[in-house]
């Protein structure tokens, strides 16, 4: 399995495309740009999204489903939407096969649809063009949707789980009586999203804003939270916008409120989606495989008996049975591996490179002793146990790895985080894959330069980042902030 | 909420329309044909997701994702795949949108795919492509996949849930060594999903083969559940297809058997869609609004306080509070409706509206009594208890309503399912909503002249109908079976 597997040092990115097909991740489809996610990685993604729409539903959403297309016309309502989607549309225009001559089929020129059909790459349109019809009053309000779905960007460059044509996401997208509610909304589901982040997927975030470039099309506001993967550049891994009125406004979405006055309604949207999939494989994974943080992990202990013969087998089953159901009693999955066609050695490396977070070996003579050997796949460190205690040891095990991970990553980040205040520096130290703490003078023209010269974006405005005077890294104008620079996926 | 809610017995046709839009269960959207799913009937859907998705990990199964766009290629592979598919396909030829001179945005002509994509109908070529590569040896198989996900097909004549040009569904699509397995296969998930239908939607099912003409495109054979409605018509609830070799011949998909020869993988696939939203309320519920068997329902129990002012209305709430907490520690949904912005009685025709199986009132006089009134939405029976029973007798009420829906809709069925053995007498029966067990002589000729006279179909070749000698219905000609004949959804 893990024969011939790129190395992290050697070509971080070749590692990654190696690790996400031989880990049974996903690969690449027939259809340009579209992935098939197979179904370990398809677990991973169920965990992760049955973590998510809990948070959700603890803070009062629904779920609900709006279409797949949206018509041509909706999206030049709201000019800076059209702007930041059109050119990464797929569209529909006919509705209608026929068989042709060669014995194949063909797009049939009767069936042409009076007006084309765009397959959603977000779904503000359709959705607040749908809520026109729901909103009347200030009863009526506020309204907190979000959508499991699949959405459409016609990506020019893709890579699995972290940029391809069609991805799975989820789309909140919440209407509110005044503009402190749905800001309020938007800080609300960042703080959600950096809290899955760090206590399910172990991957410390930082938490801010993003610059008018940087912005969502159509939102006043949006929020971000942005991990640092292994190699240094900054990951996305979740936004919420605050949009104002400018979706309510073009689509004339308005309300009475409490004193009878007609207003137009504010809105927030706010997404992850199986990007997540990337960064938590380039957060934690190393040269033997993927590494799961056991609570997204759909094998959480591995169990591999060693024996030579049947009567061994059935005298180890024994054993594990009882210590399977003990640990599954408490919620703990456990995959006990007795197949005889594979030696334990082969299973070991299998899930090493398969990210299970434990590992229980029992032989012949942990059997007369009444012990089993326990590797934890963040540090590969084994150690024997008595069998009886696994049951208390395990939990107690997985909740250490689940810190243990993220305390790794967090470390990582500080120890690549710098502050940076001449010009030469910051573009020595970006090609080091630093996060770069440096002034901005504030403007667009200065953001794009530095991005042209160096490839660096501004990756966020911390919100926990204090006021700072100082002078722009670029251009010596005075600033009063430092904000976060990296190269990005 | 329910005014002016048409009578079943008046029109059941806008009946459905009305009971479905006015429960806020979905509604048309700006695209033809394509629904919005609204917060409480995707509640009800997400809870049939968790009740089969348990059933399929239960079996086996695992889930994963395919592409939504099929390469139009793939179509035409096999032969009647594509003839049953191609009439109602949603073509993507392009990948761009421009701006143009009128200040919208029209499709950019340069931006043309070389091969145009199908926005998946089903997923058959996609995933047998995609198996190919997934499949050398026995060792590899089974392979049991399943996934939810949107399917398009073009449908003229659409209806809320029950025929939509986008809907959402689970298509598990199976790979084996051979085709008894295949086959048992493929009956085991008709047996989920009569389990399904019967156990969780309260819904008798009839379980069988379809004729040829009523075959899935490329099946070798299609098992199928049908249920009655409330107006005597047919619903075809879910099928599960055995492939054979079709598609593995189609996308050369081939293993090396244990006897290291070569041989086409064996297929099954099998699907439920939202369209069971339809059938489950066409199945339950009356002119009072919807009804819903408990198991699905969102919220089970609705509690609705009686009071004149804030002291009482604390009181009540203290015991209401006990009550519930008692029910939820349960494992049942229970809602505290103590909002003061609407009236009891307001409330009562609301949950009875939406269909919530238990409705608890407690008013003053019960506080002091110790006593609370229940009224059980299937039969509308009031009844008062002790409170201190409820915990013990609601949980009990429910099973019994679970069990009276289906013993309810088995009667409805059997009281209207009869043996017709003259033409005469099956044309005016199927005329009124009846199911009719005749005989039939075997074609596909005969088969089309009754539905083109009468619109009835044959439903299904019951599994459970005896063999037995007569004379068809129509030709005249030997039969050795009765099959099921009905007008259908």
């Amino acid at each position: 399995m893990a024969k011939n597997f790129t190395k992290r040092e050697e070509n971080y990115s070749e590692w990654y495309n190696d690790l996400v097909v031989r880990a049974d991740l996903a690969e690449s489809s027939a259809v340009r740009g579209c992935m098939v996610i197979k179904p370990y990685g398809y677990a991973i993604w169920e965990k992760m999204q049955a973590a998510l729409d809990k948070m959700f539903k603890d803070t009062g959403h629904q779920n609900a489903y709006f279409p797949l297309f949206i018509p041509k016309s909706f999206f030049s309502r709201e000019a800076d939407h059209v702007a930041g989607f059109a050119k990464e549309c797929a569209v529909v225009t006919h509705y209608r096969l026929k068989a042709d001559e060669a014995g194949g089929v063909s797009v049939d020129p009767a069936a042409r649809l009076e007006e084309e059909l765009i397959v959603r790459p977000t779904s503000e349109t359709i959705i607040w063009n749908t809520y026109k019809g729901w909103i009347q009053s200030y009863r009526d309000l506020p309204i907190l949707v979000n959508q499991w779905a699949n959405v459409v960007r016609w990506e020019m460059r893709t890579r699995l789980f972290l940029r391809t044509a069609e991805f799975l996401w989820q789309e909140g997208h919440t209407a509110h009586a005044t503009r402190e509610e749905a800001e309020a909304e938007a800080r609300r589901m960042l703080d959600v999203y950096a809290d899955f982040a760090e206590n399910f997927m172990a991957m410390p975030v930082i938490k801010g804003t993003k610059t008018p470039n940087e912005r969502f099309a159509g939102a006043l506001e949006t929020y971000c939270i942005e991990a640092m993967m292994q190699d240094g550049k900054a990951l996305q891994a979740g936004t919420s916008h605050f949009l104002g009125q400018n979706f309510a406004k073009a689509f004339d979405v308005t309300f009475l409120n409490k004193e009878n006055k007609l207003e137009h309604v504010w809105a927030t949207s706010w997404g992850v989606s199986t990007r997540l999939m990337g960064a938590l494989i380039m957060t934690h994974s190393d040269d033997h495989g993927l590494v799961l943080p056991p609570k997204l992990a759909p094998i959480q202990v591995a169990i591999v008996p060693i024996f030579k013969n049947a009567e061994q087998l059935a005298q180890i089953s024994e054993k594990v049975n009882a210590i399977k159901a003990a640990l599954e009693a408490q919620g703990i999955s456990v995959k006990y591996d007795d197949r005889d066609s594979q030696k334990p050695g082969w299973k070991f490396t299998e899930y090493e490179f398969k990210g299970v977070p434990v590992r229980i070996a029992v032989g012949p003579r942990d059997l007369e002793e009444g012990t089993a050997e326990v590797c934890r796949r963040d540090t590969l460190e084994k150690s024997v146990h008595a069998m009886d205690d696994l049951a208390k040891f395990i939990p107690a095990l997985l909740d250490e790895i689940q810190r243990n991970l993220f305390e790794r990553a967090l470390k990582h980040r500080e120890d690549n985080t710098i502050k940076v205040d001449t010009w030469e520096e910051f573009k020595e130290k970006i090609e080091q894959g630093k996060f770069i703490l440096a002034h901005w003078d504030g403007t667009s023209e200065t953001e794009q330069k530095i991005k042209d010269e160096t490839k660096a974006t501004i990756r966020a405005l911390s919100l926990d980042l204090p006021a700072e005077e100082g002078k722009c890294i670029y251009s010596g104008q005075p600033s009063h902030r430092r904000v976060i620079f990296a190269k990005a996926y």
